[in-house]
């Protein structure tokens, strides 16, 4: 693809040039995708299809290259400072996820898993779990195979090569000790928390809400949040994302003229990612070392706006009138009636409407179902049986009979990805555990947050995540940030707080 | 860039498959366009245009791969159809523009234009000519380079080179015998209809017009000139433009509070460019024969659909109660008024503010002053002189020491585009051409216009020039649409017929 550096130029560097060529590509990439959920009227699909596929044939080549390995042999042994150090580990991983498995598996992969998607967007409606289960057992199939090929390969167990596509560094050990200790507590907590609802008046806010008005509440609270709009926009999709680059960062959201809660907290959770992508480490923006470090830990940004700060008694406050402002004056807009209102605990068979507190439950139940599905202990065909008693067990429903709010709820085994459930969870733990943080460092942060002074939490993020990029490996940037690697107990002694004492 | 083809593949495949391959990236390039002017936030700036400088270089290496000329010598010699060979000539010329001049003099001129167009703007409202000449005379001497080695390779004349890459086949010993039959009629035809309108009352629509309302009235009137919304938009831009893909077309408007007129005439222009790019001949989409045929052309449907539908009294009888039903009745929306408005002549400095009749002159003293400097018979430093003494000659007024509202209102000579303008007028007449051609077939042709029928003309654009995209050779697909090659007798009938005779 590109001429061979001449000997005497560091291999470092010849790398560095090829990573920048492919962040120009990938910055294309990433606004005609935009652009394709945001703005493309339906007939540019195919064009756009067409288009985007050539793309990444040609990045896929990039990233290929036979002549890639030998420079990151050679770059290893050249003098590199420590930032550059790291840059090359994730261009090592880079290449690694690149080139690990044949190209036959990956165009058989992609084949299954879209019709496996295409044939689930009409078999859920139609609870049809027998017809969902022939087009999901090959990409199950398929799944394993790539699974146990990197586990060959790179000396993990087949899950835990999953895992680490999206999480580099976790493993299902660490998972299971994580998520065995949840379940230890949260369910009880859970009846604890609802036994103590149980008698609470809960309004909630009468509509219709006129969609302009929702959208200038939402960029109000963008500004707020400190998104940077000469760096960014927010538009509409279908399914909300925060899409776009770290230079020009694309969020979207999604109207309900008798909701507005829905578009203004996606909103705040979209804004989280946002300022992590708007303040990665800016003279290394076209390298590797640059990215955000792992899903987890982009759901732990999004997760300390929505979570951490938005259901904040301190931010409600502030709230309140603003949602006056925007919408008129009605009883439920009141702080204490918000915060009722966005703290309800109710156990649901849907994980996208599920709670900050039941959340986790829909997350361990998937975790443990996947991770056997691809270490081979259970079959695709005993997934609802598995489903129903995870489900008893956590949360006190029954789904058996009905998969479409079961098994068939969520896109993303159908569309093949596996080892991707556990960051959401991950990132509310890391989130706890960040707030935990920055209040033992500064004793007075919920009065700073009482007076409407986000200011200490930005930067507290800003300086200790963002700006960090993949400079560490998760458990050392944790260590850094933090004081201490992923620990559950602030996600507990957080939910404890705000669900048995605030208010 | 791409494994050479095996030897039995036909090379005429071989180089339509890289043309769609080219047509893939082209689609990429002109969407990050497209965003850049209606969506873009500012600092995502540098990062877009690197990333489109490096897509650029990409496509430039296969535009000018050294496998063409062979493979272009080979499809020759094959056995192709008619659709295949104008195809191939049409390849053929695509390579002849991307390889006939050095990359050193390429880079030069890109330098220079950008150095210069970028002072422009500083210096243009400065009115700073003697600071505007030191950053042009570069570019000059570069295009004249430029124009030089082109006509030794082509056998042309350096100007006619520049103005075969805008209109393919026009040359200046016909633009010449175009333009000096205007110049002979033109100006008193100018002074004839403004005596005639001189005792005239015309009502100017008094705003404000909210914004909201001008944008669905846009809307509505680009359904009605049969826009297709499933395969594009209307957004906002500084400089309105037509761009996107046939695909998907992406038009921008710009809106001013107390001028609808403005919003709504640029977008019925635009939409004349966007049906045509709509209606190309969809078989051929992804290749060269496809595209439009010439700048020229494309000016054809836009001035098509702004100057003889627009300012039509059928379609102002139409347009009449449409504005009454968005912004409420007023005298001014009275049809005969609106003719009146938009027939209004009136000499002035400014080629874009021109009205139709009086555009034409600023075009001729653009044509005759950038031959001339291009053959080397006129010097920078020369024009304001000759500028203002056609300016004289055409519309009776004086430029000199304006030289802001003068030479230097145009970004085209900063940017480097000699040999664009005459296709404004090009346009203007072939589409006087079109619709001369239409009465003929169809005598009755305004009757059905003023039943609010515009589908024939439709049909008959259609037909013509869209679904032929560039099968024909300009000449003859006149020759073929309208019975003549290009005669600007039509344009002086339509002309005289609107401005003296009607109402």
């Amino acid at each position: 693809m590109t001429a061979p550096a001449a000997p005497e130029t560091p291999a470092y560097l010849e790398l560095a040039r090829r990573h920048e060529r492919l962040h120009r590509f990938e910055h294309l990439e990433s606004i005609a995708g935009w652009d394709q959920a945001a703005m493309m009227p339906p007939k540019g699909q195919e064009a756009r299809a067409a288009a985007l596929a050539e793309l990444g044939a040609l990045m896929h080549g990039q990233r290929t290259d036979p002549a890639l390995a030998a420079l990151l042999e050679r770059a290893g042994q050249e003098p590199l400072d420590d930032w550059q150090r790291a840059n090359l580990r994730e261009m090592r991983r880079e290449h690694r996820l690149a080139t690990a498995l044949p190209t036959a598996l990956v165009e058989a992969s992609t084949l299954a898993t879209s019709r496996c998607e295409h044939a689930w967007r009409r078999l859920r409606p139609a609870n049809d779990w027998a017809g969902f289960l022939e087009v999901f057992e090959p990409v199950l199939d398929l799944a394993r195979e790539q699974a146990q090929r990197l586990a060959d390969h790179q000396g993990l167990s087949p899950y835990d090569t999953l895992l680490d596509r999206f999480e580099p560094g976790m493993r299902s050990a660490e998972l299971d000790g994580l998520f065995s200790d949840l379940r230890t507590w949260l369910p009880s907590l859970v009846s604890q928390v609802r036994e103590r609802q149980a008698g609470e008046v809960v309004l909630v806010p009468q509509g219709p809400f006129p969609i302009e008005a929702q959208r200038r509440l939402n960029l109000e609270m963008m500004r707020r949040l400190g998104f940077d709009f000469e760096a960014g926009r927010l538009d509409e999709s279908t399914h909300p994302f925060s899409g776009g680059v770290p230079e020009d960062v694309r969020l979207t959201t999604r109207y309900q003229l008798d909701d507005l809660m829905q578009s203004l907290l996606g909103t705040i959770h979209e804004t989280g990612h946002a300022r992590y992508e708007q303040n990665l480490p800016w003279a290394w923006i076209t390298q590797p070392v640059a990215r955000a470090r792992s899903f987890g830990l982009h759901e732990s940004q999004s997760l300390s706006f929505e979570m951490q700060l938005a259901r904040h008694p301190a931010f409600l406050q502030q709230l309140a009138p603003l949602l006056v402002e925007h919408f008129g004056a009605q009883p439920a807009f009141e702080p204490g009636n918000l915060q009722r209102l966005l703290t309800r605990v109710h156990p649901g068979h849907i994980r996208v409407d599920a709670d900050e507190l039941t959340y986790p439950a829909h997350v361990i139940l998937r975790y443990e179902i996947e991770r056997d599905l691809i270490e081979g202990r259970l079959q695709a065909r005993d997934i609802p049986a598995v489903w129903d008693e995870s489900m008893r067990t956590l949360l006190g429903l029954s789904t058996l009979g009905n998969e479409r709010d079961g098994p068939m709820q969520d896109v993303h085994w159908p569309s093949g990805y596996f080892g991707y459930f556990p960051c959401y969870t991950l990132g509310a733990m890391y989130s706890a555990q960040w707030f935990a943080a920055m209040r033992r460092e500064r004793p007075d942060l919920d009065a700073v947050l009482a007076r409407g002074d986000l200011q200490p939490v930005f930067d507290w993020l800003g300086e200790r995540i963002w700006s960090q990029g993949s400079r560490w490996e998760t458990a050392e940037l944790a260590q850094r940030a933090s004081g201490a690697r992923l620990d559950p107990a602030h996600f507990r002694a957080h939910l404890e707080r705000r669900y048995l004492s605030e208010n």
